[in-house]
């Protein structure tokens, strides 16, 4: 008998309405055994996914998508929605080329509104879904389902700020899942937290009397405030203010894994006629014990065995691990050293700081503007911030690494991870942007390591030799193939040179450099010579380094980045100026957005793997 | 006897305190006067300079600049902290040449912490001046001065949510005064409102026992809910929960034009030994009537008539008026078309779209990634909105341009106002990054109009030809000088081709067409032969055009715009794969940021002049 007898008959969400009490909770198991069969073959996330099980359930029984518009902040939280509206079959291909995309994707399905990768997004869009029905007098509530998490972002709050007061048909769904990416400090969970606990209550009300004491002149007021306070902290015991001072009614907490509860207050936030929001408090790795027991772990992870959930194939050397090492040895001799993170400890590698050194780690929530500006404060006193960010999400800080990096001309380092192409997580999470966006932007270094070793280099220059602030970008994973007994000169630029004397020259820098090398092996054996240029320091580009190109016929310039604003086409400007009369052939990955596969299918399929690299320069 | 008796006795924030309380007052007076004498004369912030009078005197009468550290949220608060640290003398120059900036710059002063030019960013960096004092057991306070609108953006909020509980050295100061740029109609404004106002109370009450009756079913728990609600309610009177919710102390209302309620509340804030909010209520353009009664348009002004109010040189003919009358004539005939501003409407000249289509009108607030993002909302349902925007704010929402306007191939039109130089506002605000920005950025196109009539007719394409996004940039003020009779062709690329026959070929788009013109005749004048390829549509380039410049042997290309990433750096790329051979000379603007002066002696400091042009090519 099929191990999922109900969900295999749900075609589309209308096919859930007609199930009973005892089959939607029968539903849930099935969804729950399908997210972790899948995610243990194919890795994904698996916490977040668990832990809307019954929320995603409930919304589709009630609503009717796609004329209801539901739409998933990050789309790390759409797998059961996938699994309910028309994807059970495909789900196993879940994250593998040709598949099915791990967020949500319209092109996949009418009832994935938005493709949605990056946090904090869902409430600024469903507040212009929700207003073009209205312009358009059009049916149907717009629903914003968003974890605490991206509640830590800067445009879900312009969001909320910006329902205005007609939008009866916006339903914004909170997912307090008591942990976002990571367990974060900053006060907003503490104020969700109120509405669990009396502690701040009865703490504040100390501290208040302590202060009294010492401030007599001011006292009556200040015992005035204080007794209103009472009220207004009495009353976030039950429901926070913060979402009614901005205008919404607001309704919960309610619990996210009970399917009568959840249904009757999506209800009632049908019926109010006024903007609602409606607290749900979930689980995340709700229904498997690993996952419950390290949600963190579990919110982005590998392939696993079910039984144990340990990981099949450990994660071994990776230049995370080479950041986290060499940051944790700068620290432990330099007291001015500090890291900051967005949300993002364990992928960047600084859990280890963390523990070491509490007091110079700042984890400031999903809020990459803040990071940045943060750093720069910090560095206009004294300290050498080190923000360790993903190239992809390091995009929602552009306008302050203008402003209050470069324009300020302070020194923060920023540890790029995840720069290049990511694989499986396609679209919205490519790290083929940051060049770009790094490279016209004034005294701002850019370092690209190929090896652990260079990457510990550049981050000693960065801290310690550069006058301004450094980014060094490195790739997911691990190192590239490197030739043996592989030295980092330290130099801005490295060149490795075929025996025989040749006209031809390969440009590269960072992972790329691995194909290339093989490539001019291969190519030597075949008996055209090439040389390479590796450029360590992609921004500014080594005057030398020009001149070394110029001595050449024909260049091939790869690089693991977008084309258009790339250093493949500054350098050839560079070039152009020293009067350089010889071919150019760039190749980067040209106006587009990479789908998920593997990463060396992706280097094949913009033509930056060592067949591509060898067969160009055959042909040229 | 001196106009200045006190001011002129200031110069250092020191010299304040020993002042008596008539001299302070007198003091305000006086800076009031010279702050309205130099804006009627050089042009600059009025409103909110005249706003902050008091509050600034009362800052740096108790604290201890630059031990204490006082930063202003977006410069223009920043001119009485000038006239009082050091800078009285040389505050004739300000906004010109060589002059004193218009906003606060640490080059120009010890107590001018940061550079600031862009919206909310003040608490953030706050945040990081503060943690890196604690670090190094350093004293001292920090406080961030912050205008209720910047509060509408993201970041501000990322700021407030990451004062850590030991930030007893933490003062943020809310410069509540009643108008952000624009009046905003976000509900952050309604919260600050009902410390005013008992209105939305008992609103809110009634429709809550409407809403009872309808719901029976959950009767109970919503009338408890309302009997809390009260009490937060009242207490929001008294003190808005919105920041006691995110961990501070909240201190105020208080009159901020009144020095001695100022002084003691500023007193209590530092005595409290925990982050605090304090709340000052002022008037925008304080003490100068035609500010008072206008003070969006006294925001940012050109020279004007002191007795009068009245402007000098009317602003005349604009860009952004014939985007307005461009965006009015579409919305008439088009019910689809929608406009949002981010706080900006004057400025981007929506206002009058604003009064004609008010339910198509969205002003977010200072909140450029939930207007962009709100977009994307709309076009998803069928609406088409424009997004009209200041270059250098665009860059705020960098990354919901990548992942919600390309990824989504959803159809929205950005009207890029202030692209290019924008003269006296200098560092901050110059419009050269949105095509770096934006040229890296798949299925975005880019158009640069040199006349009106270009903007309207791309306008015009970019709603109803194109199948995706488009942005039109166009510069601050007027048309460049145009061949007689010039008649836009509607192509992607036009040619000005000199009588004799010629190898020598000018690349530009935009207004610096202009000053390509000019030298054209110039040069031909001198039998220097050279032809232009004006470019229209910069992104994606057009296959011809490129075909077009291989017929030239030496290419000059002109762009107001940052080199790196530019589209001459792209253009050069697309000409080498067509094995172009000639020379290539790229004029632009390279890894500097640009300081105050008027815009054509920016357009002569980077070689982008007639000037220029004409010996660039005798020379060639």
């Amino acid at each position: 008998m099929s191990n999922y007898p109900i969900l295999e008959q749900i075609n589309t969400p209308e096919d859930i309405k007609s199930l009973d009490a005892a089959q939607t909770e029968a539903l849930c198991a099935e969804l729950r055994k399908k997210i972790i069969e899948t995610v243990a073959h194919n890795g994904g996330h698996l916490s977040s996914n668990l832990g809307v099980v019954e929320l995603t359930v409930a919304l589709h029984k009630l609503f009717h998508s796609p004329e209801d518009e539901i739409i998933f902040d990050v789309g790390h939280q759409c797998y059961a929605h996938k699994l309910l509206t028309g994807r059970f079959e495909q789900f196993g291909t879940l994250r593998t080329k040709g598949g099915i995309s791990g967020f949500t994707n319209p092109e996949e399905s009418e009832h994935d509104i938005f493709y949605s990768g990056h946090s904090s997004t869902s409430i600024s869009a469903a507040c212009g879904l929700a207003r073009a029905k209205k312009l358009k007098g059009e049916k149907g509530f717009v629903v914003a389902v968003i974890g605490d998490g991206s509640l830590t972002g800067g445009e879900a709050y312009e969001g909320l700020n910006n329902a205005y007061e007609d939008a009866d048909n916006l339903i914004v769904i909170i997912n307090d899942n008591k942990m976002s990416i990571s367990q974060n400090k900053s006060s907003l969970a503490t104020s969700l937290a109120k509405i669990r606990s009396t502690k701040r209550y009865f703490r504040s009300k100390q501290r208040f009397r302590a202060i009294l004491k010492h401030v007599p002149i001011i006292g009556i007021p200040i015992r005035n405030r204080i007794v209103k306070a009472k009220y207004a902290l009495k009353g976030a015991l039950y429901h926070s203010s913060f979402f009614e001072d901005l205008g919404y009614v607001y309704l919960g907490p309610v619990d996210g894994h009970n399917l009568t509860r959840l249904n009757d207050i999506l209800e009632i936030a049908t019926l109010r006629g006024e903007p609602c929001v409606v607290h749900v408090e979930t689980i995340k790795g709700k229904g498997y014990a690993p996952a419950e027991n390290d949600p963190e772990h579990f919110h982005g992870v590998g392939p696993f065995d079910i039984t144990t959930g340990q990981s099949i194939k450990p994660s071994g050397e990776s230049f995370s691990k080479a950041f986290s090492d060499t940051i944790c040895s700068f620290a432990q001799k330099d007291k001015r050293i500090c890291a900051v993170t967005a949300a993002m400890p364990t992928g960047t590698g600084l859990e280890h700081f963390a523990e070491q050194f509490e007091n110079r780690y700042f984890d400031v929530g999903i809020a990459e503007q803040h990071a940045v500006t943060f750093c720069s404060g910090l560095a206009k006193n004294g300290i050498i911030p080190i923000f360790a960010v993903y190239s992809t999400f390091l995009q929602r800080a552009y306008d302050q690494l203008i402003d209050d990096i470069s324009l300020q001309k302070l020194k923060v380092i920023f540890a790029i991870d995840r720069a290049g192409f990511v694989g499986s997580d396609g679209q919205t999470h490519q790290g083929l942007f940051d060049i770009p966006m790094l490279a016209g932007i004034p005294d701002i270094n850019i370092f690209a390591p190929a090896s652990f070793e260079e990457l510990s280099n550049m981050m000693y220059r960065s801290v310690y030799k550069e006058a301004f602030s450094s980014a060094i970008r490195y790739p997911r994973g691990g190192e590239c193939v490197l030739p043996e007994g592989y030295q980092p000169d330290g130099k801005d630029y490295s060149v490795f040179e075929s025996e025989q004397k040749t006209d031809k020259l390969i440009i590269t820098f960072g992972r790329t450099f691995g194909f290339a090398y093989e490539a001019q092996q291969r190519l030597s054996e075949a008996g055209i010579p090439v040389n390479i240029l590796k450029l360590n320091k992609i921004k500014p580009i080594h005057a030398e380094a020009v001149r070394y190109a110029l001595g050449y016929d024909a260049i091939w310039f790869y690089e693991e980045s977008m084309k258009i604003g790339g250093i493949g086409e500054h350098f050839h400007i560079l070039l152009a100026n020293e009067g350089y009369k010889g071919s150019y052939a760039l190749s980067a990955v040209e106006d587009t957005f990479v789908k998920p596969a593997e990463v060396s299918e992706q280097f094949k399929e913009f033509g930056l793997d060592t067949e591509s690299i060898v067969k160009d320069i055959s042909n040229g």
